[in-house]
């Protein structure tokens, strides 16, 4: 099953500790921040998904008595701790971000609120989740706003890294701006749009490229796509044009062409002119291969006459960027804040809330991380989502599709550019550096 | 579950050719290769691994009640078809590299040879398990060739792309040369041995660093692994010398430390020093943070004393060469070999075998691509593993394990290196030349 629900899919480190706080009675409330460090280089803003694959997690938490067995059988455990985990269900609050709202670094962007037990065991499997999802949204809405008014197409799947992966590629990016997935059990799961066309296999499979077109469009009738690069791409195109009249006379319409290699300026460009030549101007030409947001920028640029894109490996591995450093970092623990001071690592303690502030246009102006305790000028972003447990409501991907528009017009014009962009401004309330100088004082 | 089994995690369009060779009767036997068309300019081999899990998926492939109803409703197919899917199984034969083989560019590491719709649905899941674990284990193998006789641990389950990538990702990386993990879920599924020590949130949730030292030792007496760098590094190091002498007068050894954060050579250098002045010379360490084979390789040739490293993100999502690109191709349909000629991604048509030719030494001289019923000298490295649709045997991961030492063992020292490599010789047979030519001159 994707999501993945088992509980021992953590690191062992968590039960390690977990027996430590059994062994001591260390069960008192703890607050954990799930952060970015830093954004990559590539990266102006970062898009938060995966929200909902994590509260199902947190809802559906608790060990079967098959891992029970496996861990007092593996030594490691002793049987009290073992026989106190048969019980063990999430508890807390969760505060976070809603899918598809632009982060930046250091902004919190979900915090758990639940004994220490429970809030440090699932820390593993909530970065695992919100990470891979925020990674391909980020990199999605890069595509989106390379490419206005385009079709774009998750086309990703087999160079996904796992069945998860594949799938949550998906989601992640119709939420940030694509029309839909090549992915089936996405759409049977989360309802996206599918699209599809042929494999070269197809061609390959006949001997004779035109009838493999005509046996391809039979059989489909309501959504003919062709593949034109098998063997040679304008050759191809110039076959639809009796083709086309052919299959009219049967009903049937060509909706459009595929090309999957080559120099896909040149190649669109000429299968556009021999199309429209043969007065075949209403199909339209989607293009694949390689792409990223890099690519479609630059075909763009160069006039190519592409109207749609299947985007695939480098969206669903985000391979100029393949991960985020997200971290998930205990800020409270018994009432009193925490922090660690490790070198390049250190984090700022304490319950936090993030204010966005606006231009007069609506654009964003500035970010400021305080303390929950005092409230700021701007929007706070962090919002309940989880009490007690239980999940407070559900968004459909169309409110966050929705959102994602809204976030990403009001980005500042040079954050939205694919180069490597200024830092948006986050500022540091003077209570967060109050509150780190007296820990380091205090903790030893 | 892990690995996920539906069949509808697959592209649209593997379903949509379905459709046209239904509809056409089209169910003579295919061939299809699966291979690397190219290597990262960053690696010099690869290690073949996923194939276990790539056979309990076509042993188990089979639609469900639910997706033959999702299916018939989702208004693209017709019902007769949707109807015929209910008795699909895979039953046809597969020939591979058994896993942990060294492998190069256009060598086809599997084989399919299947009714084509068979051969044709299992493409996008065939290369996304067999894709991401040749990644992972080809990324630990040079992790291993940079650290020889250290113990090396996987960490990265939090920023592996999802579950599956997580959990596999173990797997990979412990039949490439690892001694472990530290995800819980591999050690139950695979038997993978797991290692963990503690996070900076149980130091942090003390007041006092060395109280959380002492409660840790004593809730887990057996496995006691500090981690030191939570405030500062060298302070805490010292207050072991203390510590280890109070935990002995309890029977508790202090086995290891943990430096996760800064200069690793020259914190890990000064810990051994004072370590070792205060008496604790078999106090191991263990160094984790941002670690791949370009920083083992530095770390150790700087003289760091580190007994053992966690590699975690840069493994997991193999973040210098985040994807390859494997690919799944039809060579041959009823009886009659077949190829693409799409630009730059041009395929070698028929049944092929990769003869492997070593030295004298035993040391990997040359490759051979050649026909298969051309027997070439050299070991043939495709084997059948499956016989109309049944596994022939199953491998322990101890015995891949053993291969993989083998192998690793008999590369030419040229492509150990972490850097740039000549590219290993692979030779194309005259028969496959010929075969091309020919076939390039009847398919039109």
């Amino acid at each position: 099953m994707i999501p993945e629900t088992s509980v021992l899919l953590t690191d062992l480190y968590q039960l390690t500790m977990l027996q430590t706080y059994h062994t001591e009675g260390m069960q008192e409330t703890a607050v954990f921040d799930l952060f970015a460090r830093r954004l990559p280089p590539e990266r102006g803003f970062l898009l938060a998904a995966g929200l909902e694959q994590a509260l199902d997690y947190l809802e559906n938490l608790h060990f079967t008595p098959e891992e029970l067995d496996w861990l007092a059988g593996c030594g490691r455990f002793d049987s009290r701790f073992v026989d106190s985990l048969a019980k063990f269900r999430f508890t807390g609050t969760v505060h976070a971000l809603p899918e598809g709202t632009v982060f930046f670094a250091n902004e919190p962007i979900l915090r758990v609120t639940a004994p220490l037990p429970q809030a440090q065991l699932v820390e593993s499997r909530l970065i695992n989740l919100i990470h891979y999802q925020t990674l391909i949204a980020s990199k999605a809405a890069r595509c989106a706003l390379a490419a206005p008014g385009k079709l774009l197409v998750d086309f990703g799947l087999r160079r996904a890294h796992g069945a998860e992966a594949g799938l949550l590629a998906a989601r992640a990016a119709y939420l940030a701006g694509f029309g839909g997935t090549a992915t089936v059990l996405a759409g049977m799961r989360f309802g996206i749009p599918l699209f599809g066309t042929m494999a070269h296999s197809l061609i390959q499979a006949h001997d004779c490229e035109e009838t493999a077109f005509e046996h391809f469009a039979a059989a489909q009738p309501s959504n003919v796509v062709l593949l034109l690069d098998t063997y040679d791409t304008e050759a191809a195109a110039r076959k639809l044009i009796p083709l086309a009249a052919r299959l009219q006379a049967r009903g049937i319409v060509i909706k459009g062409v595929r090309i999957d290699s080559g120099d896909l300026a040149e190649h669109t460009r000429r299968v556009r002119h021999i199309l429209d030549e043969g007065g075949l101007d209403r199909i339209t030409i989607f293009a694949s291969g390689d792409l990223d947001e890099y690519r479609l920028q630059s075909l763009l640029a160069e006039g190519a006459p592409i109207d749609g894109f299947g985007i695939g490996t480098r969206l669903d591995a985000s391979t100029d960027a393949p991960t985020l450093e997200l971290v998930y970092k205990l800020q409270e623990y018994a009432g009193r804040p925490r922090r660690k001071r490790s070198e390049g690592k250190a984090t700022w303690p304490g319950r936090k809330q993030v204010y966005r502030r606006l231009t007069t246009d609506g654009t964003f102006a500035e970010d400021y991380l305080g303390l929950e305790t005092s409230p700021q000028p701007g929007e706070p972003l962090l919002r309940p989502v989880m009490l007690d447990g239980k999940r407070l409501s559900l968004e459909s991907l169309d409110t966050v599709r929705q959102r994602v528009r809204t976030q990403l017009a009001a980005l500042p014009p040079a954050l939205r550019a694919n180069q490597t962009v200024p830092t948006y401004p986050v500022s540091i309330a003077p209570e967060l550096h109050e509150l780190t100088d007296q820990l380091d004082r205090e903790v030893h």
